[in-house]
């Protein structure tokens, strides 16, 4: 089953870059200039719909035809598909350091820097509709890590035989995402995802075996998620049919940073927001409320906090669609302050699983979209 | 026997916090002035030599008397190592963050921020002569991940029964390590253990299994190491007699930062070396002469970098020991460049697990010590 899945998506990829290719080589044949189109990437070209669920592109495209001027980056484009249908192809990875260090054989196609290897991957990724990861390209990042009523079924690298991790018998410690997710199949009994932003936080709720209690998969997210960790949480919540419910610091960081990229995605890598978003997502604290109504401790807003609240207004098409976060945002600016999810320690060390979770989770009135 | 092995621990450490306060109960009753006693925490404090293979306190102090000046934090020294025996005799655990809030119900000994909180901290340990972790303090830092020839002895925190995790069965994923690894066991027949800098180098050896074929375990540090990563692998190295070779970039960054605080600490916190180095650890690479043997990409040095590499010359115990390490050091300062791990997919992608740590692992003239 997960082979005949990835087999099909591998498949869907070869067939974009063979059509790609085959277009360039007619365009060739019969003396017309060859073209290659990508979507415009930017927040100018993408827009929010709560139907949608994330940050999508307009329409806006970017055209290159071959020219003299533009012969090199035709050449890196066309290196680096082929370069992908051999990873595919192998069943191999690379990650885009190592793919930028491939090209030092090129010749004049070679990058003069990553980051202009890693700009011909996005366009790669936008230009055929597919994900990095689908390219067989990885990034450098660390996954998260994962404890609670979840199996995860990978495979044999050599074999190809299903492995069944079973993350309820990590004891203190974890599952780690692995940088590719697109294989995996899951199976759990439990009703909710709860993704969390600090490693403290998540080691007390494992330490307290909290997933047994609530009945639940708990996620470390450390800090703003990886694209790993965020296709993970996606893909579990799709097979799994399960809500996600995002615990942050009461801060602007934990509200746009952290939830708003893991839920719509990003307005700069607005092209592989649909593969990302996690639309089941739901904010359930810290939010400014929880400071008064808890009595939380606090720090004061710093100017870079206040700055960053007052984008978030302006400018967030995420934010223009929801009243309830220009509300929260604009209670936040007039309290000044910010509040840290361990804050609840205060109370009692363990107040945050006895009290704080349980009841946040059981009234919705309370949450943010 | 782990927890045979942690009660042991744990009474010793409640030992000496008993000791501690009825020595100052005696002189309180005898009319003397208490005093707390405190290893002086700095470079100027620690010496290196090879036999111990840290870096080692020189025996300085500094002592606090009760003053009413020192009243406030000799009340949050008594109240901190309070809160820890309360952590140690419930098998509970607290982050750094964690223990600053709960000190907000300590009235006039509450923390003004977290450093002076931290400070406290810092000084029971080296008071005591035991790390943070066993007095139940954790820090946020997230550990490395493992996979390979290992299987992790943890126990069930309700039952406390044992439980095996095998980390050959993580399929493309991995153990996380947990932020406390004092209670954990080992089992393995690897011959080694091999510690990575960067996610994206480790991804590939998982990958492919090279943990099979070199029958070893994989670490993957994620940088500099976290607390936990670097006492996670000094417990399994010592239990196992294994050695643990360190694989990094070729700067300076990857030498002394990762490799010389891995194997015998820093100097801001060396009353825990003796805790946290890894005696058996060894060099192999991506050394300065390996960038001349195996022809690698590299990168001009920055002024940062070279002024890293000066002041390992000058100031560092470490380097001052080791020639080799000197050479080492002025080598690359001439050729004035640097090359990363992923350098070796230059000549193709997998010849890092195909040549270069091979033959690495088989020339030990060609570590650094």
């Amino acid at each position: 089953m997960a082979d005949n899945d990835n087999n099909k998506i591998d498949i869907d990829v070869l067939k974009k870059m063979d059509g790609l290719a085959s277009d360039m080589l007619s365009d060739i044949e019969s003396l017309k200039t060859p073209v290659l189109k990508t979507p415009l990437r930017s927040l100018q070209n993408v827009s929010f719909n709560e139907k949608e669920g994330f940050f999508a592109l307009k329409g806006k495209f970017k055209k290159r035809t071959l020219t003299a001027s533009t012969a090199r980056s035709f050449a890196q484009t066309l290196k680096m598909i082929s370069l992908s249908k051999g990873l595919i192809n192998t069943d191999d990875l690379a990650t885009k350091r190592e793919v930028y260090y491939t090209a030092y054989n090129w010749l004049d196609a070679k990058f003069k820097n990553q980051p202009e290897s890693d700009n011909v991957m996005d366009d790669i990724e936008a230009m055929l509709g597919v994900n990095r990861e689908q390219l067989g390209f990885i990034p450098e990042e660390k996954g998260g890590a994962v404890a609670g009523k979840l199996t995860v079924i990978d495979r044999d690298p050599d074999t190809k035989e299903p492995l069944r991790i079973d993350c309820s018998k990590m004891g203190s410690g974890a599952y780690s995402i692995p940088i590719s997710v697109e294989h995996l199949r899951f199976e759990t009994d439990a009703k909710f995802v709860l993704a969390i932003e600090t490693g403290g936080a998540f080691q007390r709720l494992v330490k307290h075996k909290y997933w047994q209690i609530a009945n639940c998969i708990l996620i470390s997210m450390g800090g703003v998620p990886t694209r790993a960790t965020r296709r993970f949480i996606r893909r579990l919540s799709d097979d799994k049919s399960l809500p996600v419910y995002v615990f942050t610091d009461g801060d602007f960081y934990g509200y746009m940073n952290i939830y708003r990229t893991l839920k719509v995605g990003s307005g700069n890598a607005a092209h592989i927001n649909q593969f990302f978003c996690v639309p089941n997502a739901h904010f359930i604290g810290v939010t400014p409320r929880d400071i008064i109504d808890y009595k939380l401790p606090t720090h004061s807003l710093k100017e870079v906090d206040v700055k960053r609240g007052k984008d978030a207004l302006k400018n967030d098409p995420y934010v223009h669609f929801y009243k309830q976060w220009q509300d929260a945002i604009k209670l936040q600016l007039e309290l000044g302050k910010r509040a840290e999810q361990q804050a609840f320690a205060k109370c009692d060390l363990n107040y945050v699983m006895t009290h704080y979770l349980p009841e946040k989770i059981a009234d919705k009135s309370k949450w943010l979209p």
